[in-house]
């Protein structure tokens, strides 16, 4: 968890690329670019070789990449892909590896049909991705400031709504209070879900209106200096039958005994198995549909991801969010999540926000 | 230009299908699922093939698919790229076509060794992204209202800017207001550029308070019932020199040069070498470092693209954007831009916002 820089996290990678054979690392994923070089622009290449890393970008982004990146940049004027043969054919690389989860087939063939004789691409291990699971104290601090962002914009609009607003509106003024609090905006698509359609579990917001004596669901994260942060409350609006009431108590459990199971060296698997199991209990588990939780960073979804099979340990500095959820179709949707950090003796929740169930 | 059907465009593609020799297209990209189905979820493979397409989703999107598509509907629990081969087989087809521009190389390499003897993936031509580039009445229609969306956010924030103000908070006003009148949200990142960093073409907003006698500028687009709209305007806070008034002139006459050039039938490198021959009088060229435009729709970037060699022929129902820039390092940038309708006789700018300099 030590405070590194990017040439840190290059070093890292480097040493990997020895172990693999391969000369240098294609990395045209953008999160992997950034974080390895720290550029935001959304155009870039990186060819990443020991002593010998450069990015490409185009001219739109000459002066951002001087001021951002470290290593050497060149700006290209024309397709950045085309110009990567040339840079094998000087650099003289035999062995190139890339991202085969991210590089497309077009892309590939293109390439493979423009390199110098002799130079071979070859998938690559995740290098970055691996690298990218355990944050760096620096990450850990970014990831802190975007989850307050994230709950007090949530507590402040809270604060505001009333019956009369819809989906729409109270999303934008989520989306509002997050980048007023210092979000580049928000990490994902605000998900405001009220009544029965709280049971669609990625609703987009509608102009419906609040409904009174109904749930009311609300997902939502930020995007701070490129971290992303995720959260999820159910509330009710005035009064909610037994039933919903029950299962809020259950899903609230379910995330407790997740949170308990969280601790170095546990597969991610068990996790989601200690929410699956209180559901089970409460005959709830046929209605929770998704996995309990992925990991975050400067993506929303990162590995590891919590599924029922997931056999990835679980490591200090890994984030996580915890996310076991309802749905009951015709009723509502209730899901409790929080953004947690994998500490040396269990977990820290980051999220500040109270999780008991709150009437408005 | 006929108000079209999801069933209708399936039915142009089909007739598509059969002349490329496919029995059927594997459909990836989500952009082009929603085109040719209306799914608006997050996680979907379409199978397309004549008289029998089916919709692969996961649980998450149960009632959302069934209240969405008007094609067969499979719910898969696990991955939907494992259950193609199983579709495949049962439906004996054998030349299967997948969208090289989108499918990575993990993912064919897997679909290739789980596909039932003699079955055959093949690139398919961009059948849907061809389909997509004329737009229907109601492709239009829901342009336009996402094109008002954009300009009336911009006009009630322009009245309540104050040089006080950083650019996270403008750009917090304009994407709040958007969402108040009916956006999903921004159609991207919307830019809010102050001083010389205006002459960052795509600058994040930063807590950069703005600053008295420099440009500000701002790109922004709303995403309304999926559809983009896009727009960039310069303006003067206070009093700007000489020489950025001379540039915020000839970027003008750049642009009406370009909407003048666009009718059906010429190329859109021919409309970017409009506004290039304005700027190059002006000894202005080199200082415009991208291209003139692109198409959108459900996407914010679709073709075609508007440099300076692309042969593309414009044809009436296509939408694209005309956005000359001049961007002076240390100064400041200016950048005009509109969402165009290629019509009959040559075009119609969606876009109602004014676009002389207009001081603040």
């Amino acid at each position: 968890m030590e405070n590194h820089t990017h040439e840190d996290r290059r070093e890292v990678v480097y040493s990997q690329l020895e172990k693999s054979g391969l000369d240098v690392l294609l990395v045209s994923f953008l999160p992997n670019v950034r974080y390895l070089t720290g550029f935001t622009g959304s155009n870039a290449l990186l060819l990443l070789s020991p002593g010998r890393s450069q990015l490409l970008t185009d001219p739109r982004y000459t002066i951002q990449a001087a001021q951002e990146v470290s290593c050497q940049v060149t700006v290209v004027k024309k397709s950045l892909w085309k110009y990567v043969p040339i840079v094998v054919g000087r650099s003289r690389w035999k062995n190139i590896g890339f991202d085969s989860t991210h590089l497309t087939v077009e892309l590939l063939h293109s390439l493979q049909s423009a390199l110098p004789l002799g130079a071979v691409l070859q998938p690559a291990p995740p290098l970055v991705e691996t690298a990218r699971m355990v944050k760096s104290e620096s990450e850990i601090a970014a990831i802190r400031q975007s989850v307050n962002t994230c709950s007090s914009a949530f507590e402040r609009v809270l604060k505001r709504i009333r019956p009369t607003m819809t989906e729409i509106e109270v999303a934008a003024e989520l989306d509002y209070e997050m980048r007023r609090l210092g979000a580049d905006g928000p990490a994902f698509d605000t998900i405001v879900a009220t009544g029965p359609r709280s049971a669609l579990p990625h609703a987009h917001p509608s102009t419906a209106t609040l409904q009174t004596n109904q749930l009311l669901l609300i997902d939502m994260g930020a995007s701070q200096t490129g971290y992303a942060s995720d959260m999820t409350r159910t509330q009710s609006i005035g009064k909610i039958s037994p039933r919903l009431r029950r299962a809020y108590g259950a899903v609230l459990e379910a995330q407790l005994a997740s949170l308990d199971a969280i601790r170095p060296n546990v597969t991610a698997g068990s996790v989601d198995r200690a929410a699956r199991r209180v559901l089970r209990a409460h005959k709830l588990d046929k209605a929770f549909v998704h996995s309990t939780g992925h990991g975050l960073g400067l993506e929303i979804h990162e590995p590891p991801r919590l599924g029922k099979a997931d056999k990835s340990l679980l490591r200090p500095g890994m984030v996580i969010t915890v996310e076991p959820g309802v749905y009951l179709q015709g009723l509502g949707g209730i899901r409790i999540e929080d953004t947690v950090l994998v500490t040396e003796t269990g977990c820290e929740v980051l999220t500040p926000t109270k999780k008991e169930l709150l009437a408005l």
